[in-house]
C-alpha cells in the first residue's frame, strides 16, 4: 500500500489537514496516510526543511511527502515535485528541500504544470493531494510536470570557517520540543574541521569544551541519586540526526526550561566554535 | 474500508482520543479512522460546526462522522444521527450541525435511543462508537434512534441586511491557525446583496475597499523582493471554503501577529459592509 | 492486523513521531498505528501512566504500546518489555507501568537486551521499533529481553488513610484538557473507606460535601436556561476512569478558566476528606 506523508504548518486545530486527508481517501482509497507533523511554524520554510529532511528516509522507498508549507501559487512561487532517494516530495520551490538536495542529488525534478485543469484556492488539496495520488498510482513526474534543472536554495545552511580554520561559526536552525537548540553544524563537517583539535563552543555567555556522547552524560553514578543535582545542567551534543545541539538535562520549557529559555537562544542566533591553532607540520628529514 | 473521523475538544494530550480509537478497532477491525481536529475550543460549538462543515464533503460517500463536542447526555441534550449528503454525523443535538443543515437539507435525522443498553459517563466511547460501527456495518439509523423532525439550530449564523441594502452586519465565526478572522459571509451571500457595488468593509478601524483573489496578491512584482513590505499587509479575501476572510500576509500569531492580533478581532466580533445606494432604475419610454 | 500504539512526549512539532512510523512501517508493512499521545508534558512519567492506563484496555487484545518518555538508556534506565491483560507494553523501566501493575499481575516481564547489535542515539527508533516489530510478527519476549521479577515504581501512587480511617489524603495526579483536576482516589478506594458515612473533601480553600453523578449535575432544570449560571460552577465526581475528580462545568483554561486556574490547583497537590467518626458497634445481648 502506497504511503502519503503530510508535513504542513495548518496546526492541530483547523480543518485544512482533515480536508486534505478525506481528498487523498476520495481519490485513491488505497493508500495509508502518515501524519508527520501539521504544527511546523507558520511559513517557517528551514523548520520545515529540518523537519522533512530527519523523517523521511525512515519511511520505506516509494514514499510520497506532501510538505504543505508556504504553497500559495504566484508567479515566483510554483508547484515542484521530486524523485530522491527513492521518495519523492510535492511542494512549493520556496527552499524547503535544499537541506535534503545539499546532501543528497535529485534524480528527477520537475515544475508542477497541471494548474489549468483544477481552481487553486487550497493548493495542497488542489493540486498536491491530485500530484500524489497520480504518483501513488505508479504515475511518472514527467505526465504532471515539465523537468527543471534547478530548485530554489535556503540561504545559512552551511556554517562559515575561516581561512585559518580555527573558527566556525553556525547558527540555530531548530528549537525542539525539550527546548534543545539544534544548530546548523553536522557531525560530518565538524569532524572535518576539528581534526582532532582542542575547542571551545560558545553559545551566548555559555561555553563548552567538550561533546556528550549522550544527554546521560551528565549523570555522575558514582553519585546517590539525590547528590546528582543533573536536572538543569546543560550540555552540548550531536542529537539522533547527527547535528550539534545545545540542550539542558531533561528540560521542559513550560516548568524548568529548557536551553533555548534559560539560555536565550532562538532561531538564527550565532553558536561559534574556535579551536586551537593547526600544528605546523614539521617534516623531519 | 468504511471511515470514521473524529472530531473533538479532547485535546493533543488526554487519553480520550486514543481510547477511542482503541474501542472502535475492538468494535470493528476493518475501519479506517482519520482524526479531523482534536483541538476545538472546549465546548466551543460554532467552531466545531465550521470544522466540521468545511472537512466532511472531502471524504468519500459513506464516510461517518463523529463530533465529540458538549455531549454528555442530559435532558435538554439528546444525541442525534444524521445522514445528510450521503455522510453519516453523530453527535450531541447542540446545534453543531446546524452550519451544514442551513445549506443542504438531511435525508434522516434519529435521536439515538440505545442509552438503556449501555453506561455513559464517557459518552463518545460508550454511545457514538457503538452507533458508528452500526453504520459501518451496513446497519441504518432507524435501528439505534427514532426519527425526530429538528434539530437544534445554532443563533447568528446568517448576517444581517438592512431594509435598504446598503448595509451588511456579519460576525466573526473562527480564528483560524494563521491568526485570519472568518466571518460568517458566504461569497453566495456577498454576491447576492453586492450585485456589482462599490462597498467599504470595516472591521474595528480598519476599513477595505477591495477584495483580493489570493493572499499574494499584495505583492507587487513589478519591484525588487526586497522593497516589497509585503509582509504583514492586510487584506480581505474569501477564504478557500468561500466565507469572507480578513487575513495578514504572512501572518504568524507567536511572531509577527496575525489579523486576530494585530486588528484586535475576537471570536464573534462585528464586521460591517456599507454599499453604495442602489441605483434607481430609470424606465426610458 | 496487528496495532502499535505510541504515547510520548515528542510534542505535536517535531520529526520524531513521523520518523518512528516511517521505521515501523519500513520494518513491517502490515502493521497499523494509532496515535495516543504525544503531548505528554516532558519527562513527566506520573502523567504517562495515567494517560497509557485509560486508554490501553480499550484497544484489541495484543495490541502493542510504545511509550516513549525518558527512555534514553543508561545504567539504571533500562529497557523491558512487559505483557500483562493480553496487551504488550515497551518502554523504559522508569516507573511507567507501575499505575497498571498497582491493579492488574503482569504475566512476563523482560529487560530488553538486543542492544548489542543496534545503535541507540534515539531509543524509541532504535530499539523500540525493533521489539514492538518482533511482537507483532508473533514474536516471543524471551527472545529479545531476559526475565525479570521486579520493575521500578512510582511514589504516592495509592491515598494515604490515618488507622482511625477518619481522614484520606490524596493527591493530584493528573490535570486534563478542560482543566479538570484529577486525583489518585479511586471509586473503589473511596467505597472502601467511606462506608456510607458523610464527609467533606478539601481542595485548599474549597469543601465539597456530596460528589455528582455526571458534570450535568449542577443544572437545575427546573430553571429556565439563562437564570441557571451553572457555567463555571464547581463539582466533583468520578471521572470516566473512576478517578475522584474536581472540575468545572463548561470550563475552558483559555477563557473562564478550569478547576486547575480557578482553584489554584497543580501537579502533586494535596485533596483531603474527612469522614465522620465510624459509628461504635454496640452489642446487644
Amino acid at each position: 500500500m502506497a504511503i502519503i506523508t503530510l508535513t504542513t504548518d495548518f496546526g492541530e486545530k483547523d480543518h485544512f489537514a482533515g480536508a486534505v486527508k478525506g481528498a487523498i481517501y476520495s481519490e485513491h482509497p488505497e493508500v495509508r496516510i502518515v501524519d508527520i507533523s501539521h504544527s511546523v511554524s507558520p511559513f517557517n520554510i528551514p523548520e520545515a526543511a529540518y523537519i522533512i529532511q530527519n523523517a523521511y528516509a525512515n519511511f520505506p522507498k516509494g514514499t510520497i511527502h506532501i510538505i504543505g508549507i508556504d504553497s500559495e501559487l504566484n508567479q515566483e512561487n510554483k508547484h515542484i515535485a521530486i524523485k530522491l532517494d527513492d521518495h519523492y516530495f510535492i511542494c512549493a520551490n520556496n527552499g524547503i528541500l535544499s537541506m535534503i538536495t545539499s546532501f543528497i542529488l535529485p534524480e528527477k525534478m520537475v515544475e508542477i504544470n497541471i494548474h489549468n485543469t483544477i481552481k487553486t484556492t487550497f493548493p495542497v488539496l488542489d493540486t498536491f493531494v491530485k500530484v500524489a495520488c497520480h504518483i501513488a498510482r505508479g504515475g511518472t513526474l514527467e505526465v504532471i510536470g515539465k523537468p527543471i534543472e534547478k530548485i530554489k536554495e535556503l540561504k545559512n545552511l552551511v556554517p562559515y570557517v575561516n581561512e585559518e580554520k580555527t573558527q566556525l561559526i553556525g547558527s540555530v536552525i531548530y528549537i525542539d520540543n525539550y527546548g534543545n537548540v539544534v544548530t546548523n553544524i553536522t557531525k560530518a563537517f565538524f569532524d572535518s574541521v576539528q581534526k582532532g583539535r582542542a575547542f571551545e563552543i560558545s553559545a551566548r555567555n555559555h561555553k563548552f569544551k567538550k561533546i556528550a556522547k549522550s544527554y546521560s552524560d551528565v549523570l555522575d553514578f558514582s553519585l546517590e541519586e539525590h547528590k546528582r543535582h543533573a536536572d538543569g545542567r546543560g550540555l552540548v551534543l550531536f542529537n539522533s540526526s547527527n547535528y550539534l545541539e545545545i540542550a539542558i538535562y531533561k528540560s521542559n520549557t513550560q516548568t524548568v526550561g529548557g536551553a533555548s529559555t534559560l539560555m536565550g537562544l532562538s532561531f538564527r542566533d550565532t553558536i561559534t566554535i574556535n579551536f586551537e591553532k593547526p600544528k605546523p607540520i614539521i617534516y623531519n628529514h
